[in-house]
């Protein structure tokens, strides 16, 4: 199985049972995802930013305004670190200690580079819009000279990375088994609504194949 | 509207408009969530760690382990930056530059410190399980003096804090608009599924009524 190397920033201390150092692991949880939180240090102290991502092969890839003060920091080539969670279920037992949670985390460290070639970069942007909507490229506009320059692409390596899960019911305590209390999970995906079409759209548009979120 | 005074590092500078200072849309977005992504600095690097927090009052509560390396630093007075995050909404646009997500997110700077009193954590513990399953503190087990140890509560005042929304559909250039293609937004929420009840409930056990997620 092809994994990730433990560092000593991804080892996990806490329960490290629900730890996962393999790749198709992390990138499963990586797919299922949009937006991570992307932390840097600025000036000795934490900051953590919510933006959108998508996996590239192995490498985690970011965008935005150029002027963005997260992606200048990451295209600086601050140290960085990359949160993605998931939550999929609320776990109830009987007693309050054991309450819990369902999930999937990444959690990856490393330095991005910005991504300079404008080809390149074009690419990227494409795969970042092809990985939720397939055909939706060549479908809408493309992005101008000026867009190009107003976007800020960065890449991160995925080289030190773990993943974190937990799934299953509630562990009780075999004292508590017998008390007459509901115990279990409750599920919890993200759900796609009713799509809302801006106004003005032709009446015959379709709407776009969407390959994400899963499930 | 009482407010959030703005900070260097509350200041939004990109898309100010969508920046938030007023308590009641920071304390609702907080409300609205279940786990964060708490951010810290060790050894000059970031580190940031999803895990669930609770609000109560003006403070935001994280528990867990006594011996969690991120609740330890929290408990040190470390600096935290504790991000939220909801995506509510995938955005399509006729070109794929104003392509976006609609989103929901509080980002809190500060130092927590650890609750010590066992009474007060107790109040803390009960008001996390409650705002997610109100009556449950009742019929669960309440934690023994052995689990209360076990347990490291930290509080967080909630002073320093922005919220960042979007909502509403694509904004395109007006260039793009007799473009035939699908414009709109597709509704995201996380959604609850049917409840799986653990071996060895009593049948009659009626399953707790869910304060949460909301919607």
């Amino acid at each position: 199985m092809h994994a990730y190397a433990e560092t000593e920033r991804t080892r996990v201390r806490r329960l490290p049972d629900r730890a996962r150092h393999d790749v198709a692991t992390v990138h499963a949880i990586l797919d299922a995802g949009l937006v991570c939180t992307v932390s840097f240090v600025d000036d000795g102290r934490p900051i953590a930013i919510p933006t959108a991502y998508a996996r590239v092969g192995d490498a985690l890839v970011l965008h935005g305004s150029s002027k963005s003060r997260t992606l200048l920091a990451a295209a600086a080539g601050a140290e960085l670190c990359l949160t993605v969670t998931h939550l999929d279920g609320l776990v109830l037992a009987r007693s309050a200690f054991h309450h819990s949670v369902n999930y999937r985390s990444v959690v990856i460290f490393g330095r991005a580079d910005a991504v300079t070639d404008p080809e390149r970069k074009m690419q990227l942007l494409r795969a970042f819009t092809e990985r939720l909507y397939p055909g939706r490229w060549v479908e809408a506009r493309e992005p101008n000279e000026q867009e190009l320059k107003a976007t800020l692409v960065v890449s991160l390596p995925i080289t030190e990375a773990v993943a974190k899960v937990r799934t299953g019911g509630p562990i009780d305590d075999v004292e508590d088994m017998e008390r007459p209390v509901w115990a279990g999970v409750v599920p919890l995906r993200l759900a796609a609504g009713t799509p809302v079409v801006d106004t003005g759209v032709p009446s015959d548009s379709a709407i776009p194949a969407l390959a994400w979120p899963p499930g």
